[in-house]
This record gives structure tokens, sequence and C-alpha cells, in this order.
């Protein structure tokens, strides 16, 4: 059974949701339909690509990630499809699909096929008329292929990285921020591994990295390495986020301590 | 597989959904379940049933749409199935269904086969112990004439329409607010095709109908077709229920331009 | 099919949730997905096993209840599977499951095989990388005993429990606030059958248990049996809870009239 999951930012309080699994049942029944997220703060495509980014290696191969953020519907704006690992990705070309177009074998498909999509197509609505269908028509086995055309110059967002300095310093930079007010970072567990390290952010200090959530004393400001394996700051039972007064960009820097 | 979907005004925090689902799938194991709104405004029976309405028509034949915005649980209002057009309908007779009661072919049933129901029924749930086992079991295929009775008298709400006046002009009102803010009229798309308008919301004026949000200058109000096919005034990048402070009800009007 | 709940703190917004099911799904690709509820408040173990005490008698018999409301995440806590009446439950040993353990026939297991974990388990998501593949294992047929060894000593929340005193009076207190602010107690509906009671709540006294909802006067604060078949207290078409600045633990005591 094909999984299909959906990332919005319709909310789940207006139907349009249930409208795009209507869509996508009445072409492919024996779908498995699964959301990430509805509450993508509105039109805000990185967001969004980052919780794409951060769930689809938690998903089987041949999982269909549908995704609709799409401040540019109804312009000149293509609608688009990725084949990238062994994943597969629908929405609008907007940069959405960044980090799966990064992988060495992504494919881009520009979708061209009227026929995959629903009869009348509205100007406003693009998610159920033509993102929900074509899911649907690729789970039951359509190949990209045929609903789309090569195309080379997909939409991608330039997304910040984290560097390593010649003194031995790294900064990187709040990637994400989580409803516990979990502050994730890109910068990777790996840079970080077997050194003891001194964290900085909006002009805190933090000495050390916390093995886990619990080790910390309540309402510590921690550093740790967070569930997708890159450095995280936390307050136990708190929100990092609120306390410090940052959101996603902050830089945060790590200086290794001899 | 068969779709049930549902429809409430329980939030999602408390569980109720949830168990509404645990009772249909002790029945209808192979049921598919799409939630459709859970957020209806407390017993805003008019909500729910714009909602129901405007997502109905995007469901496979067969759908049946369970809906739970019961204000007057354990009181005498009936307990209802109705059938219209290819659906099927579940809930409490006070006008929910008032869309799909208006289909040439629509039958009302008032549940009163308590076989079908779950064995005690509390006078506050019903959604639990009559209408999820209800939907169940004509999933599995249970016809409505062995589930109640017909009825000609089904409850309906009285539903403003859209006019057209003899000097051109046109009446209609905002009948449904989503969560970007944009506003939902009633006036069909179809009266306003070929011509030049302009339309007339809490003392403003818009002048034409553009093509689609990203047409218009960010932060600028524009009226347009919207994804239901009717005229919708919105806000690029912003909320136009916030920007003119208004909600459903408030008239929209749109006059000829020469 | 197999289905399998979940109950979690961790919001729709993040996609976490969307990750567990994606680690189920690769396990146990036919499994039925139910969303209890995702609202629970932060680390809020007692709302958790009250929710899903209240949801899990209207399951069929086998259903798996994942559950990850996890404080203690990446401590010495144990994680934890429980076999009790028909249903099963995942998640941390830190009370979550309490009322399934008051169960006669409840069995518990300390999940000690990492052979049906993820690869690499972090320290900060077990929800993803212990409790969802266990859950799923389970789905397809691994009994507990190949999951886990059998512990005598599961960790117990001390739940208050209801009182009769000798003078006929009862002492109970609000157990749920659901999101109408309708008052749950944890006083049975056999206690008080057959007689006349008074209430009395918050130094508010109400004479009398109506019917339904629909019963009382709009905006009366009323006393009932609701859906779980325990006193209840209600404002119709309003907030007993924001009425009477109440929450969980509030004392209710209810008074035998003559």
């Amino acid at each position: 059974m094909t999984i299909i999951t959906l990332t919005t930012d319709f909310g789940l309080a207006d139907g349009y949701v249930g409208i795009m699994k209507g869509v996508i049942l009445g072409i492919a029944p024996a779908v498995c339909l699964v959301d990430l997220s509805h509450e993508i703060a509105a039109q805000d495509v990185r967001q969004a690509a980052c919780v794409l980014a951060r769930a689809v290696p938690y998903f089987p191969a041949g999982t269909i990630h549908l995704a609709v953020v799409d401040p540019g519907v109804g312009s000149q704006r293509r609608p688009l499809l990725v084949r990238a690992g062994q994943a597969f990705y629908v929405g609008p070309d907007n940069g959405l699909f960044t980090l799966a177009l990064a992988e060495p074998v992504a494919q881009a498909f520009e979708l061209d096929r009227p026929a995959f999509w629903r009869p009348a197509v509205s100007r406003t609505f693009h998610g159920r008329d033509i993102f929900a269908p074509v899911a649907a028509h690729l789970a039951t086995g359509v190949p990209p292929e045929r609903l789309g055309r090569p195309i080379a110059d997909p939409v991608l967002l330039e997304l910040p990285r984290p560097t390593r300095h010649p003194d031995g310093h790294i900064a990187g930079q709040v990637v994400y921020v989580d409803r516990f007010g979990n502050l994730v970072s890109d910068v990777p567990a790996a840079w970080v591994a077997g050194g003891r390290w001194r964290c900085e952010i909006a002009g805190r200090q933090i000495v050390g990295l916390s093995g886990t959530y619990a080790e910390a004393a309540p309402g510590a400001l921690v550093a740790l390495i967070g569930s997708e394996d890159t450095v995280e700051i936390a307050v136990r039972d708190g929100s990092a986020a609120a306390r410090l007064g940052v959101r996603e960009g902050e830089p945060v820097l790590l200086w290794p301590m001899s």
C-alpha cells in the first residue's frame, strides 16, 4: 500500500486537507494517507521544506510526499514532481523540495499533462486540482515520465550551511524551533564528537554538551545532541526559544575547550 | 474500501474523535476514515453545514459523511440519516445537512433502530453511541431503510441566497471565512463571467476581478474567483477578514461597469 | 487489520507524529493508525493517562495504544509494554498506563531487546526510535515476551478516588476538563442512581441532576451524568471551567436530599 504524506499551511479547520484526501482516494482508493503537518506558517516555504526534510528519512521507500505551501498559485510558477533517493515529491516549484533536489540522483519534472489533473483547474487551489490527482496517479503506478517533462532548473532555496573555521570554532544557526521551544541547529553531531565544547547563542554561554534533557537541572539552559543528530539548545521543562527570545536563523557558535 | 468522513466541533485534544473512530473500526474494520474538520466553532451548525457542503463534491460516490455538531443532544431532536446524490450523511437532525437535502433525490431517515446503536446510549454523546455505529453499519452494507424510517420533514437551515437585481447589480454575502482570512462569497462565477465588475464590501470598492492572488500587489485587497467557483475577497499575503473587520454574513455587492 | 492509536504531547505542527507513523508503516504496512490526542499539555503524564483510559474501552480487542509523554526520555526510566484486558500499551514507564495496570490480568514488560528498535537510538526521541518500532512489531504478531522481560514494579500514578461517607455524602473531584469546559468528575453514576442530590463545587450549589445539557436553561450551571457515566458539571452553551474558575483536582461533593 503506497503512502502519501501531506504537508500544507492550510490548517485543519476549513476542510481543505480533507478535500485533497477525497480527490486522492477517488483515484487511488488503497493509498495510505499520513499527515506530516498542516500548521506550517502561512506561505512559509522554508519552514515546510525543513519539516519535510526532517521527516522523509523515516518513511519507507516509494513514499510520495505531497506538499502545498504555494504563495505563487495561479502565477507562472511551475507544478513540480521530483524523484530523489527512494521517494517522490509533488508540489509547486518554489523551493519546497530543495533538500531532496540536493541528492545525487534527483530528477525534476514539470507537470504538464492535464490529462492527470482534475478536469477544471482553479487558479487558486492547485493542491486540489493538480497536485492531489498527480500524487494519486503516481501512487497507482503511473511513472513520472508520463506525468511531466524533465527539467534541469527547479527552484532552489538558498539554505545556510554550518562552517568549520581554522581556529577550530564552528558557526551554525538555528534551523527549526519546535513546539517545545527546542532550538534545533544545523551543526552535525559528528563535528562535535569526542571533544568538549562551549556553545554561544544570543549572548549566552553554555559549557559542555549534555546527554539528555533529563540530565539537566529543571529550568537550566542546555546544549545537547538532538533527535536529528545535530546540536540542539533546550531548557529542561521549559522553552529555550522563549528564554532566549530567538527564532530560526539565530547564530549558534561552538568553541572548542582545551 | 468505503470512506467515512468526520466533521465535529470536538477539537482534537480530548480524544472524543478517536473514540468515535474506535467505535467505527470495531464494526467496520476496513473502512477508510478521513477528517474534514474538528475545529468547527462550538455548536456552530451553520459553519459545519458549510464546511461539509464545500467538501462533499470531491469525495467518491458512496462516501459516508458523519457530522456531529449537536447542541440539542439528549433532547427530542431526531437522529438522522440522509441519502442524497451519491453520498450518505449521518448526524443530528438540526440542519447540518441542509445543502444535501436540497438535492433532487434526497431522502431522509429518522434513526429509530437501537439494534444498530451501542447497547448503552448516553444522553450527552450520541456521536459515539448512535451516529458512529450507524455510519459503520452503513459502511458494511446495511441499507438506510433498515437503519431508520423515512421522514419528510428534516430540519433545514434558512440559508441566504445571492440575488440578481433588475439594474444589473448582484447582492450576495460572505458565507465562509477561511484560516487565511479569505472571504468566500456565495456569488457564482457564472454570474460575473465575461463582464467587468466593481465589488463593494464593508464600504470599500474593488475595481475588477483579479485572476489569482499572485496577480495582485502584496497587501492589496482583491476580488477574484475562488476555488469554490464563487467570488472571493482576499488580501495578497494577508487577511481580508482582519483588514475589513468582517465575518460571515457580510454583504457583498457587485456592480456592472460599462 | 490491527489498530495502533497514538497519544502524545508533540502537537501537530512539527511533524514528529508523522515521523512515528513513517517508522510504524515501514515495519507494519497494513496497520490502521488512529490519533487519540497530540494536544496533551507538555509533559502532563496524568492528563495523557486520563485521555487514554477514557478512550481505550471503545476500541476493538487487540488494539495497541502507543503513548509518548516522556519527560524522562534519555534518563534511566524504563521503556514499557503492558498487556491488560484485551489491549496492549507501549510507552515510557512513568505512570502513563496506571489505569490499565489496575486491571486484574495486567502484565508489564520492560522493553530490553534492541533488535526490535531502530538501529540508532537517540537520547531524546524514544517515540521514534523505540516505542514506534516496538508497537509496529507487536502489530505484526511478535509476542510481548519476545519484546521485553516481565517486570513486577511498573511506575504507577497516585490517582485520587471518590469516597462515600457514613453520613451519605460523596466526595469526588474533577478529573478532566474538556474543550467545552465541561468538568468531568470521578463520581460514578451508579452511586447517585435513584436519589436526589445537591452538588457542591467551588462554593456553588447545584440542586438536582439534569438529564441532558439541552434540559438546562441557556447559561445555567448544571450537574448531569456525562458520557463517561460519571457526574459532570456543565454550563449549557458555555464553559463551566471558565464560569467557576476551576481545573482538574477541584473537589466535587454530592449531598443526598431527603
